[in-house]
């Protein structure tokens, strides 16, 4: 059920996403919290028109949106939210002169109405 | 004021999205929680860069998110999510060897912040 | 911490992007709420493939989502959600026999799980 989008402004191209993508299923599927590794669902976003903040400055982002269904603890959600930005941490490109920014999002889905199924 | 945005993997390609926009918009105005049909806003996103689990098996998702001002029972929520459900079980392909995920969630927006207007 | 992403539906080309992201940036960056101008992300995305409604009237939305920490006076977050509303009405084009829609989401991000770091 989990979904992870990753998003990212396109001063870091190139991404290495095919290897995030490798690192990051496998880290979290890991994890006790995904039942069925065949469950989490990654994705990679691009920004193409981005600003950040006001200043003229190098600056870039990236940022992972975990949605989970409701009724993981506080301590299970740390923990993934740091499975995913460990694998960013080490991936990310760093180019020169441009600081980049690292955020990862947990979103908690609502249970009593989801729908999931195998078609 | 509903917002719906409906994902897939593109391996789903070649998807029928005007279909699919025309059912799912009949299907939701027609419920007494969706006051005017004009407010429904849909549209489609395609995930091209994805992986599902670890496995090199084929694989697909399509995952639709329908965001509503709060305060709908969980029952209203079901019956909508139910008929995005509907409308996408019946519409999405199913390439020969692939694993297709359906799944629909609900989203609740804050009525207190949210701005909404007609230009 | 923030991130403002700003959708459109694409008749509403040619959108004043660049105009929209510094005005929008400079008014949310002004707000005692948002701590370090560097910190706000914003972008925009682009809906190519959409359906308003039920009726074959000429039609277009634009809606902003602003994710921020948790925490936030029900005050703050309205008055946020002004700001970014009111540099939208401004700069939204408004093609004649088109209904323009506006919205506006503010969207709390869960605080505790929240990973952020500078690369």
């Amino acid at each position: 059920m989990p979904h992870l989008v990753i998003e990212y402004s396109d001063n870091l191209r190139p991404f290495p996403e095919a290897q995030v993508l490798e690192a990051v299923n496998a880290s979290l599927t890991s994890s006790p919290e995904i039942l069925a590794e065949s469950d989490l669902k990654s994705r990679f976003a691009t920004a193409e028109r981005f600003a950040i903040g006001t200043q003229p400055a190098g600056r870039a982002f990236v940022h992972a949106q975990l949605r989970l269904l409701s009724g993981r603890t506080p301590e299970a959600k740390q923990d993934l939210a740091g499975r995913v930005g460990a694998v960013l941490r080490e991936h990310t490109p760093r180019p020169a002169g441009v600081m980049v920014q690292l955020s990862v999002e947990i979103v908690d889905m609502d249970r009593a109405s989801y729908v999931k199924e195998k078609l």
